[in-house]
């Protein structure tokens, strides 16, 4: 296929990155395109699993594997391309010693501490840089990745599924299910996109979940993060999966627990809240901290009102994936735990960012206002 | 300006019909337009207050006020014609004198005792009749009048504002406002093509509203309806507007309120509920009926959760229209007051017919499916 404008080049590699957003974390997704100067398309590619080759390595073999020489050709690349030795080798070198003349990039690198430096390498070899294109889409792609390089903590979406009055489950508990399919798929292609996904102890005990990847393909499961203050995950709950990460999350000390759940893979993280009075809680700021340094990029909450509830006083969600079903129910659960407010002032406030029909059902973004400039 | 294609003039009709769907009330919002053979537009115009001219009339003056000739023109009308002779002379006569050779008419009337008599009329005079072209659209602009005409009651469209997590007012009631000023423009324009706005004598008591048409123009204010069992309105309430027919539903009998409130204007009319344990309610049926004799075509409600959660209760709403706001609320009161259910299948299933942003909020339009098949 020929494409004669660039900003359908930078589609493309945006493309080629969504394409990595299921596999890539805790590394960024990122496509690339390799173009010759009339406009044909000569090697496409995009980050593969965590130790495998990023992008523009990938698109350069492909060029390779289709015969076509990319001297003076163009790569779009929706990131700045690494210059360092991580866990493969840095990307500049491999564009610089294929002979690329040019390399447009939606982003910078958002490490401070590199950014710009994988630009000045290109530079300084003659390759002719422009930085820009794309940028907005390069970036909710990984905002998760963006999130932790900057803030030191990951993206948190709240993910909630509701009857059009709001309510959860009926007064029973009852949830299984109020949303239809079309909308229990979509959630697990954001589970997919996740580093991993957060529920806590209540929503363990009651639905005994999987919380894991089934209705899309995945080329790994997230990991799965559980808020359990007293330990309390049974060593036969389902969310124990063979090759899955657990990482739980306790405040009250309990070694003897702490053991038999670390024989059965999961890693346990005392994290009690430091404040008095708060010692018998998990330190949920902390617990993200702690999450930043596991390199999760976006964390996919999907939990009861209650550690809903705690997540969103504490002022730690960054955005909701709300998804309401065509339903009244009356009586029933809210989506979060919060306490009476005296003024209309005091409500959480937030922006709509995208509302689509998933019929039968409604999709709903919203976002905690600034909260994605950092 | 000249169009081309017939499908314009149909959509062009249409446009003339939303012009009075703020003043039609209790008639159809029609609208027609006059073309000539070579597409030039002779003549538009929609229907006026109650007792002046309807569309087609309106459009004949037009097209002689500019000096053009409808001599074997066609006319595009959203609706068919009449034939007899109510509060105007018939249209299909004015149609036929001027000479109109073609009639293309988006519906039937839906009025099964006239249904197809001006079609009949018009050809019987040899005037070419097409119909269906816009239909939907039509039908959507007057579905109050359809409901009147068919089912003999009101098309009863429920407005709830509310927080994202289905709040409509904190635990103390406070609920001015939720929603920006975007969203209560929008809920005024729904208003005022409404022939009532219904409400009940808790909202009268809590929070004293007007109720009437002010952030959008109209060439008239919607009635209001109050159910007031036990007739407690105030006579000093802010409701009782020079001009505006206040009609009071009311269960317990109160010769001395009912006479006070009357001479204040209001319509009080005694409908108790006739199964055992209901006399001290108003029978909501039994008031659309009512309603429907009144001739009221769309019936705009805006009240609490007890009577929002009555009617949902007895089936009598056919659509939602829900706005949200960006925010969380937490406690606070429901949409709807509707008892537990036992399962999620008891659940009042609706249908998401369209979902806007109106920045900053969220317009849902939910509908009973089926509701509208009549």
């Amino acid at each position: 296929m020929n494409f004669s404008v660039p900003s359908d080049f930078v589609h493309q590699a945006h493309l080629q990155a969504q394409h990595a957003s299921r596999g890539a974390s805790p590394n960024p997704a990122v496509g690339c395109i390799i173009t010759s100067p009339t406009g044909q398309i000569l090697g496409q590619g995009h980050t593969q699993k965590v130790g495998g080759p990023h992008a523009e390595v990938m698109a350069l073999r492909d060029a390779a594997a289709h015969g076509h020489s990319v001297e003076g050709a163009t790569a779009y690349v929706t990131l700045e391309p690494c210059s360092h030795h991580g866990r493969t080798g840095p990307c500049c070198d491999a564009l610089i010693a294929a002979g690329i003349g040019k390399v447009v990039a939606s982003l910078a690198d958002p490490n401070p501490l590199v950014a710009g430096n994988g630009f000045a390498r290109l530079r300084a070899a003659g390759v002719v840089v422009e930085v820009g294109p794309g940028a907005e889409e390069a970036r909710e792609l990984n905002i998760g990745f963006f999130s932790r390089m900057v803030r030191k903590t990951p993206w948190v979406r709240m993910k909630i599924a509701a009857s059009l009055d709001g309510k959860t489950a009926l007064a029973d508990g009852t949830s299984q299910w109020i949303t239809s399919e079309a909308a229990r798929t979509d959630g697990h292609a954001w589970r997919a996109r996740a580093s991993a996904v957060l529920t806590g102890i209540g929503t363990v005990l009651e639905d005994d979940p999987r919380l894991d990847v089934r209705l899309v393909d995945t080329p790994r499961q997230p990991h799965l993060v559980i808020v359990d203050s007293q330990l309390q995950t049974p060593l036969d709950a389902r969310l124990f999966i063979a090759g899955r990460a657990v990482f739980i999350y306790a405040a009250a000390p309990n070694d003897a627990k702490k053991s038999e759940l670390e024989a059965h893979g999961a890693t346990v993280i005392h994290l009690p809240g430091r404040a008095p009075g708060t010692e018998n809680k998990v330190d949920l700021a902390a617990m993200l901290q702690d999450l930043g340094r596991r390199e999760i990029n976006e964390l996919h909450v999907e939990a009861g009102h209650k550690l809903n509830g705690s997540l969103i006083r504490e002022g730690l969600v960054d955005e909701f994936l709300v998804y309401l079903a065509p339903k009244f129910i009356g009586q029933g659960l809210d989506m979060a735990n919060l306490g009476p407010l005296s003024a209309l002032s005091q409500a959480v406030a937030l922006e709509f960012k995208s509302v689509d029909l998933l019929p039968p059902d409604l999709r709903i973004l919203a976002r905690v206002p600034g909260r994605d400039r950092f």
